[in-house]
């Protein structure tokens, strides 16, 4: 990332806007973003209204002013294109921007991300801005990346989206025969005998509530078509400035797991990957580094931006917590910890008006750098100086890789039963955090990517297997592999039609096991079983299963109700590999128990062992055998670790030996090894 | 039921959809169905478009297929007109087929239930196509009955279904000065000039939800016609086939209490009553028994078609739990013991895609009959084939009937005040449960219906009192018959408008009181009253009284509050007669007991005496003396009863002497007597 | 008040609405108004559809025959002109007379308050028949009032809405870039280049909910807006009214704390305040007596008109419990207590249908005045007569003044961040409550009014401070004045555009404090504090400040968090006077003894020392030195005061001692004394 850009550390900056101040303000923002030790600046991002004041009329003359004033502070700049809102006359002029929305209301000018994805209008006036900001600001050598409009999201309804959900239809499917078969159409009476006959899947026809849909198939098209609608008007923009500037870097930023976009699309249009990071109050931090390493699993390992975090506060949470002194640095790190290079904030100078006008900044509404916040965003910066690029482009080595898939998010939650209970990122995130509170790497791939490098994939509620996926882990398991997926597993293939013949459907042999039956469970209501002798929760939904080429791995079975005694955890040997599968949800005790002793079985090690609330991860080079852990201490109170090996600590610039080390409340050591590999 | 149709024992089987399969498919399914013990399958449910490919072209040749291969197979059918989806193309060409939804929005093409009732082409093409079907499969003599269109159900507020209700209007009122007298419309400033300015009552006018409303009347004759509007849709197409086939049995399957439409009046146009039963998870038997009693009570005690249950889960429950092993044998007979001549499912073969996939089927995913599901339904049907004839067209004997009614269902609850905790089905399944849990057998009848054959009549929350019904009553309580009804009581006429002159109005004399006030209890506070030397809760809504000719029964009146001392239990003796005054709401230990006092007044016996959870009803035919008793037992745990007298077992084959008889968990027996009447 | 109407009592009735009942039933309501002492109906309030039934017809001859009756039966009116709802051939003829709703549904005809306020049709009719019924009825001297419409209420989005909003505008910012600069529209790319690009902020536009916007400033001017357009509906019918009887006394009926209408501006074109009053079950009797005061303060201290009470119970609520014996009286008294010179009911005769039909009344569906509440009604209607004129026109007279801002109310509630629990009017209902259970008058005033009277103001969450209103209070200060405030103030000016320069902005030395940051507390969350050696919780929101010329007088700042010693409460003196700061909510004990010690400061005393539950407030007469003490037992049970001197009970006509006098539950007295300054 950025490598052609002569980036030499973690640039360090964010949202800048200065077209909502006046002129004078300017040179003290300068002032103040060089004290707190910026060096990064996203600019344009919301300026399209300020940049084309009618269909023929561009206004340029502010954006150059804005260029010059930070090419001569000697900053870096993260060059928008401003497409996230149409401007109001064009919503006037040319209602297609406007969107219908998903209870089929004609929206009018105002919000943001209001832009009909299919719009004739905005597609043509998004990508002509995006050719002329990039043949104005071409020779800029200070522009490090270009940033497409801004997240991404939401939906539309409207006739032009319709239109195009046909083409799009046609091109999958080819002839409505085709289609009526894949749809299972027969079911309700849906035989559609023309194209025209099919609308767009909303709460005027098919769906009861948002994600409640009487009719899976067309549902679940629909997503991954609005996904590629936008995923369209993002490469309009991409093409028509890689057009006028072949080596430019370009992203938009995400947002997290974001439902609504398949990211992992996505991610094959994008340069380098980059996010916008929001952890809401109280979220246990091995959820945000799951969204970490889901960035940096998008485009195959690679380093990713930190494009937006709050200094301090967010707006638009229930209750907009203060981050705690300490705190805006530790999950800083925590990004770079898991991939990040760049370290950057929403916003540089807080609005003084509308919605965002409370979300935290680094210059507040007081103006002044004698803030608690300012104060901790310049040692920081300092910080950042001194650690230079010794990080920079560095990879994560993991053995474990979790299989994440946006058509099987979508499927399993567009399912009428078993249980509203299941909940894929829940279950998901049950098995990642149990690994990662242990400190073991992992990566999070799509069940497209190679699973080679890997010792051990894990791929919980693998509901929907597509196409050739299950011959893809049956190679993986065959050739010594080990594979683990659950209950709810193997149901369907990509058009959410069931695998006929006896669930796991296409993992049956695999995991060698037939489901017979699966019994939903009110939260009320528990079941249990014993692993080792201890005994663990079975909830939300059990499998009934009978083992074929498995054997059971649990001691008793389900400890209760009429199907006491029916395996709960089963293990299949297959060529050189093994499949496990856990045919029920449990408490967090399990995982981690199950999964130390899995990952033992691999031979995989944590990166270190430490308290509760101490996470590590590594990064590493191969070019120059450097190792670096990552040692963040989430906990408010000082922690102490022991390192196995002599170091250097980055931040201190001292040499630590081999034995304990104390943390202070939300520390963080960035300490640099030669491996022995090297 | 069925007489001039040669059936001579349960028909078991139920929906079955070969459409949704390649034909290699359906030799197996006859293969699997007949091993199951089945006889009759529901066909053409949801075909309409697989039908009819446009305007002009219909293409029977699949079912003329189906039906050979059913009949070949020698199973009977119930033949579906299809009509509860429209075809898409439809839909597009003649979009007065979709709905204005209640928010006012045009539906688009989807789901299910989907057509106006009002739509002129929905008529036309639903007619045409019931008197198709019935030329085309006239000489079919295995089909036992037909069934039109599917659960239907929702409402319409489009300009066709408002110009409908104008003419309703007109019919029903004459006059807009007739009209504005019975809607009260001096009130707010409605009267009303010209016809054309009355609209559909829906969130667009008069309602501020789907149950809340501005103007009860004009809501309340809305329901009436929408009502009406569905049950012509039905007419239209009943009409078509009779006209092919005079002797045709025809219905169409109902659903449970269904609030928006008045079954009472739906029954008088079918010729048997069918309808869906699909208790939710760990519902209390009696609810589902109450069910059965409503069935079998709309056509005057007539035996009726259990339509579809599902043989183990359902989909659509937010936690969709197994039927435990047991409880899908113990559904059935239960359907039976209350009146069901069939034993029907949903569905034979289950779906492989859309919404339906994961409700349970005979033939499952896996398409193997070693399934715990599978096994327990051919058990069944074999049993069913020992039980032969020997229940059939059997009648239930009862001396008490609970009055039920639409329009006082939709009156109360669209009343503004004075709770939001009144709930007519919960008052009403308060005492209907109190009944059923002690094993006596209730009729549940319409207010028109006779009263003749009861010496108990229990109306809870008789609101609405119609025409000359308090007049029935009145001749009922005379001639010796006992009556109860409660608080919230004769407060209007069928408009909605008040009885004046004191509450209960027109019920007054009937019962010796006056209600001078009611007051509303928040759920967090109980008053309480004395009968019998017990103490019980007094909730939800406190009449308070004044006995006129009435004699006080409770021993203090309120416990407590300012109107502490005024009578809670009040009885009026009325020529040979009496009736009985609820004045507030209590808990199931007050109307167990009083109810069975009540009983033994009135010298009805329940039908057994049995330990808790074990239910007993019976049924009989006059023509042989025959009485059969059905003992259910709900609980998962071995229950024992006593017989009184020696009996057939009739599922067993053996005879049992009077005595002891213990029942495992789940169990059932169908127990055969001779009457001592015979 | 009434000063020219010959009124010599508290007038003591209701609305009335003969036209819902044929002709015989008048006489019998006359008889029993008479009966229940009564003296004046409020007639009229929903007949437009009755007084006109087509464009130009117009039927007055049934409200001449009532004016009629009323007149001979020597009653006063209140004469209603009938435009709260169109009649529903004008909505058919008319449709621009219907609104659009926030969802952006055009409605049709039902309910009511359902006028467009900027249809032309409506704003032409409606003054039309205002200005007919003062011609037709301008003589009749027993009109005492002219009440126009009833109970304004709700919000349109249509275009003629649409089209005034921007004439709106236009007045209000002349230019486009004057109202680009003031609603900060460079922030998300919202620039306007044409008037006719702005739309009405609605669900279809920059609203996620009701209260939710993504533009602050465009929703706030909308509000506003909103609010003057049907303030101009009642202007126009005013004006008209006017224009035949200069000396009319006219008013509208307001519903509490209303929040879409700015009532300041509403009451500087109403001759007199009146309201509506219906407190919820359980509500607190305080902020019953806040809505009072709110209502005295809206003309300045004049007293006010009790529109409309319930004899008894509501309908509307969720549980509509009744008033226990005593209440009604209670609740009347109150009123006066607080400056109403009225007892007004909602309704004179019970409707028989349409949704209000349970809403208590007078003269029930019984018909008879043999009841509980018609009897309570009776006596206090005896008991006013005995009062007669001693209360009228008396004023209170508090040092205390509570600043109340629509505009504030909404700025609050409208921003995102910094928590979802900020809750102006809980806030304000702390305060208030604390001085009220203590019996300290207060007045609610607007902050454009004058602050001379006053030794303390109070202004909680003073958010948005506009205009020069923070100069009238530097100067209130100064000169002596004592200023609180609280956390969360100052942020904003008139347009919701953040005060620069550090928080509380232009409040910021009038305190002597800085607020640096704000944390959002969940609600299971507190932090704490000292005060005079008590600890207090501090809750949803903590100002971290630091003084400046302030001093800190809470003991220790904030107890824990790293925020830890921060300022809770401070003091800064400035001139003769000092401003308190309040840095977080706190619990009701806090407000009581903070409060107390204020008031203590500011020599200020309560009315009177007395039980719990215990209300007292005065009035007085600066004519001839009167002051009158309305003692108030909201408890249940009996309780006893103490006077401190000889006094007059005007209820029992008999003198009383200084010393103690025990009020039965519920009861209340009215005690006269010569004030020593007269």
């Amino acid at each position: 990332m950025f490598e052609k850009k002569n980036v030499e550390k973690i640039l360090y900056g964010g949202d800048y806007n200065p077209e909502q101040w006046p002129e004078d303000v300017w040179q003290e923002d300068m002032r103040l973003l060089k004290q707190a030790g910026m060096d990064i600046v996203t600019l344009n991002v919301f300026s399209w209204a300020l940049l084309q004041s009618s269909e023929e009329e561009y206004h340029f003359e502010e954006l150059d002013k804005i260029m010059e004033l930070v090419q001569d502070h000697g900053m870096k700049v993260c060059m928008a294109t401003s497409t996230a809102v149409h401007p109001a006359w064009m919503a006037r002029k040319y209602p297609d921007v406007l969107r219908v929305d998903f209870e089929g209301r004609k929206r009018k000018f105002g919000g943001r991300a209001n832009s009909c994805p299919n719009s004739p209008t905005y597609r043509k006036y998004s990508r002509i801005l995006a050719g002329k900001l990039a043949k104005r600001y071409r020779d800029y050598d200070n522009i490090v990346a270009w940033h497409i409009s801004n997240e991404y999201s939401g939906a539309c309804y409207c006739e032009n989206c319709e239109k195009n959900f046909r083409l799009w239809l046609q091109k999958k499917y080819h002839t409505l025969d085709n289609l009526n078969q894949s749809w299972n159409t027969a079911f309700w009476g849906h035989t559609f005998y023309d194209w025209e006959e099919i609308v767009a899947p909303d709460m005027r026809s098919e769906h009861f509530a948002e994600d409640r849909t009487y009719f899976q198939p067309i549902s679940l098209d629909y997503r991954r078509f609005m996904s590629d609608s936008m995923l369209e008007c993002y490469t309009l923009e991409y093409d028509a400035i890689k057009e006028v500037i072949p080596d430019a870097e370009i992203t938009t930023n995400l947002m997290d797991f974001y439902k609504t976009l398949d990211y992992f699309r996505w991610a094959k249009k994008m340069d380098f990957v980059s996010w916008d990071c929001y952890p809401e109050n109280g979220q246990p931090y091995a959820r945000t580094s799951m969204a970490h390493d889901l960035m940096r699993g998008l485009k195959g390992g690679q380093s990713f931006a930190l494009m937006e975090q709050t200094p301090t506060v967010s707006n638009w949470l229930p209750y907009n917590a203060l981050k705690r002194p300490g705190v805006m640095r530790l999950l800083s790190y925590q990004a770079v910890a898991h991939g990040a290079d760049t370290v950057m904030f929403f916003q540089m100078r807080q609005s003084a008006g509308a919605c965002e006008k409370f979300h935290g900044a680094v210059i507040g509404h007081a103006g002044t750098p004698e803030t608690r916040v300012f104060k901790e965003i310049a040692a920081l910066g300092k910080e950042l100086k001194t650690l230079g690029a010794s990080t920079l482009g560095m990879r994560t080595r993991s053995k474990i890789a979790m299989l994440f898939d946006w058509d099987n998010w979508w499927g399993i939650e567009f399912s009428a039963g078993p249980t509203k209970e299941l909940d894929y990122m829940a279950e998901f995130t049950r098995y990642y955090s149990a690994l990662r509170n242990k400190n073991y790497n992992v990566d999070i791939v799509s069940p497209e990517d190679s699973l080679e490098p890997y010792a051990l994939v894990i791929a919980p509620v693998y509901y929907m297997v597509k196409g050739d996926n299950d011959e893809r882990i049956r190679r993986f398991v065959r050739r010594g592999g080990t594979f683990l997926t659950t209950f709810f597993s193997g149901m369907v293939q990509e058009n959410d039609l069931v695998t006929l013949g006896g669930y796991p459907g296409k993992l049956r042999d695999i995991l060698g096991i037939w489901v017979e039956e699966e019994d939903a469970l009110p939260p009320e209501q528990d079941n249990a079983f014993c692993y080792r002798g201890k005994t663990y929760p079975a909830r939300i939904l059990c499998d009934l299963l009978h083992t074929e080429t498995a054997e059971q791995i649990d001691e008793k079975g389900y400890l209760s109700d009429f199907y006491q005694g029916f395996p709960v955890l089963t293990r299949n040997r297959m060529g050189e590999g093994c499949a496990y599968f856990v045919a029920t949800s449990s408490g967090d005790d399990f995982y981690r128990d199950f999964l130390r002793d899995l990952c033992d079985e691999c031979h995989i090690s944590p990166v270190l062992t430490t308290p509760e609330g101490v996470e590590v991860t590594s990064r590493c080079r191969e070019e120059d055998g450097k190792e670096i852990l990552f040692v963040l201490n989430h906990n408010e109170r000082p922690e102490t670790i022991t390192l196995p090996r002599d170091c250097t600590d980055l931040l201190a610039g001292i040499q630590i030996p081999a034995g304990e080390v104390t943390l202070e409340g939300y520390d963080v050591k960035i300490l640099s090894f030669q491996t022995s590999e090297a």
